[in-house]
């Protein structure tokens, strides 16, 4: 890339040069350099792509487990970024220190939107060069510059990190949401709450405090920079885990469903809750506390910030989910599938932006949106819009990743803002480590006290296993890298990410041997399938009897109100709202219930109330694709067999 | 949106007179304050789209015909542009004019990228707000300001027009590229490419001359803002057609196949001699005159960077459709549908960019890319991968172009720089108008000079009523704002887009009524598509009855070239290149063909060789979607019944 480059500059300069000395034609070709160099950086992350879905494909082809495409991308990434590094001169960005005109008055306390410079004649300029005395040229605010000797602001390779938080984490959110295994999930939300909820806190917690300690025995130089919210900071990012990996693996081999969906649900509602807590977190330092220090009200408001913000954003991403589920149940919109879809994604990102608005968290809210989607809008979705949708954002996911995993490889080498700092990361490895036990032991511990089949000790080492760090955790780090110790923080987490998405997930075929968790088991998806769905009743009840006891009693109430009410009335299912709801309900219940909803039999309840189809554990594995979401016209013939099996019991 | 900017203005002054006095969260609170704006104009596009969708659901529903998607966009864009004009407050840019430090030497012709504003502690500021001494901020280049007394840049629901040349118009392009009907397409490519080459090019020029001899019989100031110049980079931005409206009631009422697919292919490839062109015009401007007048070598230069640039971008898309073609002819990547539609897009997007790093046209490049891929790669994915990528591409591009169109309306009222000149106008309507008419009229008459099928007269009234213009020259026009020429050229596009879309577009079920064009015809997709499918030999030969003399011949080689050569090399398709290629060749040939090639009879080849299945002429209509597409399980049974049938014949 920096041959051409520099390749580029000079082709620059000799066109400048060349083509008449105007300044408006060295602006266009400025202009113009700009926009090249932005499309080189574009292109440098397709091609990286690109080399990664192919070599991706011969490792698949010969059967190779130990790398994982995000592992690939990470390490192509690493090459590619050193390469960028070390091969070429630098493009330094050119600068003026400029002084406010005499007599200009002010009276904002924000530095101004804009400046204007007036480019004087009396500037002493080197000959041969011509002026461009006397026009005006319009600056517009970037940042406060705090290190005034860091001369260069790289534009190698780098995007502003706030296209992480708008562009490239919904979808990936929005999917693990709307591809959640719900029915194993709400078996297991006990556990998933408490390790997310509680997890998180405490590892964020432990670590920040571990972190703390740390930093109080390293040189003084370091010591200084760190207060307890910025170790606290640094705790609530590197806590949610990403194990994409293990859980590629685990769906190849076939490993135990429960284990599963423990692992998967809870990365995904952890990388929720750690963006909300350190949300919090910046708060309390921002509004609460002038010194960093510990003030009991200023605690309070943050925990009060942390679940408000978080309840409000669900609110508005489930909101918008039954907003969708509504449109959809109550207009023939599914006539017109592309309309259908185009509603749907609109709708989708609609809950994002909203929570944005707010001030909420829009992640949060595409999160349960995805959740209320695939609940209850994916059951009124034409069939050519659930496979349109899934497929959707099946892909997005993948080159979202993909992008972020390679990107993270890349500027480990090119940010301009990475401070390395060997005690520091040496520790933040040993805590990270010791904050996934401390999440993982004693909560297990705790929760086998109330749950009837427990969760056995090698699942308890492999979830302490899947504690890889991922996209949440550099996102947040990259985020604020203003002082040095928040750039510490970024490499030690890109440092972190690395290594446990390259050694862990390379390492987990033999995790899984070396615990003896069996794999290749009968409880796969599709000879499963079947006998779950037959043993399902209209209301989830049966889905309560894994947690505790309370547990249970909030599955079941919850699980009453989501099939009396919720389900018939944003989906077509069974019984209407006409029989569920009390006498003097009823005009209301008739109003809202389609006469679609009267006249379906038995069998069309079994296709449409289909949440068990809707999750593909490893898109890339053609085998564990459900035939009836791709080939929408055999599942006729299917649910009448099926019917009659599950009636046959 | 305004009362909500205004409450959000009020909200952080709020905040930043509670909440402490320090600049840091001032600064804070000022990022997120702009970052909320950024989210609220996207959540107002994302409702139009939203309300947009569910009022064409009820069109569509109701049979509505006379107001397409697009002009409906447009509408709803208009009258929200309005309110958001007229329904409060601005919001004004703060702005300080600075000089250089004294002693600052500096040496190069452009401004620098960056400045650095040290605030000084003795600016006069009002008592009550705490000053901002002693801190040092970065503003970077934005551009250079023209009119000095234009105080506010208006941050109210606008884009930078970079993002429609990057990120909305290629994936529409490539959609259009993508889904030709190539088999109508090549019959009528002697017409399609005399409109699109020559009438484009034509019409500029007329319009171009017309509007200078009309802006000369203006008053004074405006006559000598243009240049002859100015005139015909109108000509060239006002000249693609747009004509989805019309094409949409073609489909749905069955019209001559023929004519559809001169009218679509006509406005895809105009599209990219117009972009070209007025890039061409552009270059002429900047590197060869220094005074708008006209120098012949300049002129042949200009017309040098047009050929150049246009056939360029088409070897580097088509290259990328190639290369495509051959990583998924010789890798099994089809095994993993999700790779495989990923691998497809990456290389698609990486043509647009090739082209744009390398200085070329990326929108024309990314239009051959998608015809080759079509033409080629389509026929070696999986049908898992047809599917997902046809239906993304069409998501996309039913998202970008009603983006686009409700941009033109929202920016008719909000965009800072429009200038209205009832004269200029009243005179781009008449002369587009009219450079349309010189297209079609006297070009058709000479094609049918040579065509067999000679083009009716009221083909040719259809031809020139599908004239509509729409968002490449919106794109075109908005790029470049700087003089008061280029403005109310915007105006004056926007206006004829938006008058043509709706006025034009809602009337073209009349104009087919009133020039007797039949409807209804036997000629749909799903009657014709078995029949042709048939007749088509191997070689398309077939293809080239319906040009002239020479185009036939033209036709024929490329034929035989691409059924000899590229098929055989790129696709499964028979017979292979050990056949077609002479015997010292044999070896390369051999290397070269699958065994899946060699293998397969000849209902394989009628199948994966599938061009006339591409094209969904309007999505929206499901009974007009092939339903082998949809359900590919189906496809075997047909294969063979149409073997069968073609075997009889």
């Amino acid at each position: 890339m920096n041959r051409n480059v520099v390749f580029t500059f000079f082709l620059f300069c000799f066109v400048t040069i060349c083509r008449g000395s105007g300044t408006d034609i060295a602006l266009d070709a400025k202009a113009t350099l700009l926009h090249r160099i932005d499309s080189l950086n574009l292109l440098i992350y397709t091609c990286l792509l690109t080399l990664t879905v192919l070599t991706i494909w011969v490792f698949k082809h010969r059967r190779v487990s130990w790398l994982h495409e995000t592992g690939l991308a990470v390490i192509y990434g690493l090459i590619v970024g050193a390469i960028i590094r070390y091969a070429g001169s630098t493009n330094h960005i050119t600068h003026i220190n400029v002084n406010p005109e005499p007599g200009t008055t002010y009276n904002l306390s924000v530095p101004p939107d804009m400046l204007r410079f007036h480019f004087p004649a009396s500037l002493p300029i080197t000959p041969g060069d011509s002026p461009i005395a006397n026009k005006t040229y319009a600056y517009s605010f970037r940042g406060e510059i705090v290190n005034v000797e860091q001369n260069e602001i790289d534009l190698k390779a780098t995007f502003d990190p706030e296209i992480f938080f708008n562009i490239i984490l919904p979808p990936i959110i929005f999917h693990a949401g709307y591809c959640l295994k719900r029915k194993y999930f709400f078996r297991n939300l006990g556990a998933i709450l408490t390790f997310a909820m509680v997890g998180t806190a405490l590892s964020a917690l432990v670590i920040g405090a571990l972190m703390y300690g740390c930093v109080q025995l390293m040189p003084a130089s370091l010591a200084s920079s760190f207060t307890f919210l910025d170790t606290l900071y640094f705790g609530a990012l590197i806590s949610p885990t990403d194990p994409l990996t293990v859980l590629a693996i685990f769906s190849q081999l076939k490993v135990d469903v429960n284990l599963y969906a423990m692992i998967f649900g809870e990365s995904v509602l952890n990388d929720a809750v750690a963006l909300v807590l350190s949300g919090a977190i910046q708060n309390y330092e921002t509004r609460y506390s002038h010194d960093g220090g510990f003030e009991i009200s200023g605690f309070l408001g943050a925990i009060g910030d942390f679940i408000g913000i978080f309840s409000l954003s669900l609110l508005v991403g489930a909101l918008m989910g039954c907003l969708t589920a509504l449109i959809s149940k109550f207009t023939h919109v599914r006539d017109w599938p592309l309309l259908e879809s185009a509603l749907f994604v609109l709708m989708s990102y609609a809950a994002f932006l909203i929570a944005e608005v707010c001030e909420l968290t829009g992640v949060v809210a595409v999160l349960f949106c995805g959740i209320c989607q695939a609940h209850y809008t994916y059951n009124n979705l034409s069939s050519d819009s659930r496979n349109r949708t899934k497929q959707l954002f099946e892909l997005l996911n993948f080159l979202a990743e993909n992008f972020i995993f390679t990107y993270i490889g890349v500027s480990m080498f090119t940010f301009p803002k990475h401070h390395f700092d060997p005690w520091f990361i040496i520790a933040g490895f040993i805590t990270s480590m010791l904050g996934r036990a401390v999440n993982i032991y004693p909560l297990s511990f705790l929760l086998n006290l109330g749950r009837k089949p427990p969760i056995p000790v090698n699942f308890q080492h492999m979830l302490f296993f899947s504690g890889l760090r991922g996209a949440m955790s550099f996102a947040l780090a990259i985020r604020n890298t203003v002082s040095e110790a928040r750039q510490a923080m970024l490499t030690t987490t890109s440092m972190i990410v690395i290594a446990t998405v390259v050694l862990q997930g390379g390492a987990a075929t033999h995790a899984l041997d070396y615990l003896r968790i069996p794999t290749g088991q009968g409880s796969n998806e599709e000879s499963e399938a079947l006998p779950y769905r037959d043993v399902r009743s209209d209301t989830p009840r049966g889905g309560g009897d894994a947690g505790g006891g309370q547990k249970a009693r909030l599955a079941r109430v919850w699980g009453a109100l989501d099939s009396r009410l919720l389900k018939p009335l944003l989906t077509h299912a069974r019984p209407p709202l006409t029989e569920t709801l009390p006498a003097f309900m009823r005009p209301v219940a008739r109003l809202l219930t389609t006469t679609h909803q009267y006249t379906q039999g038995d069998n069309t309840l079994r296709r449409t109330d289909s949440d068990s189809d809707l999750c593909i554990d490893d898109p890339q594995i053609p085998s564990s694709i459900d035939p009836q979401q791709l080939w929408p016209g055999l599942v006729d013939t299917r649910i009448s067999v099926e019917g009659i099996t599950g009636s046959n019991i």
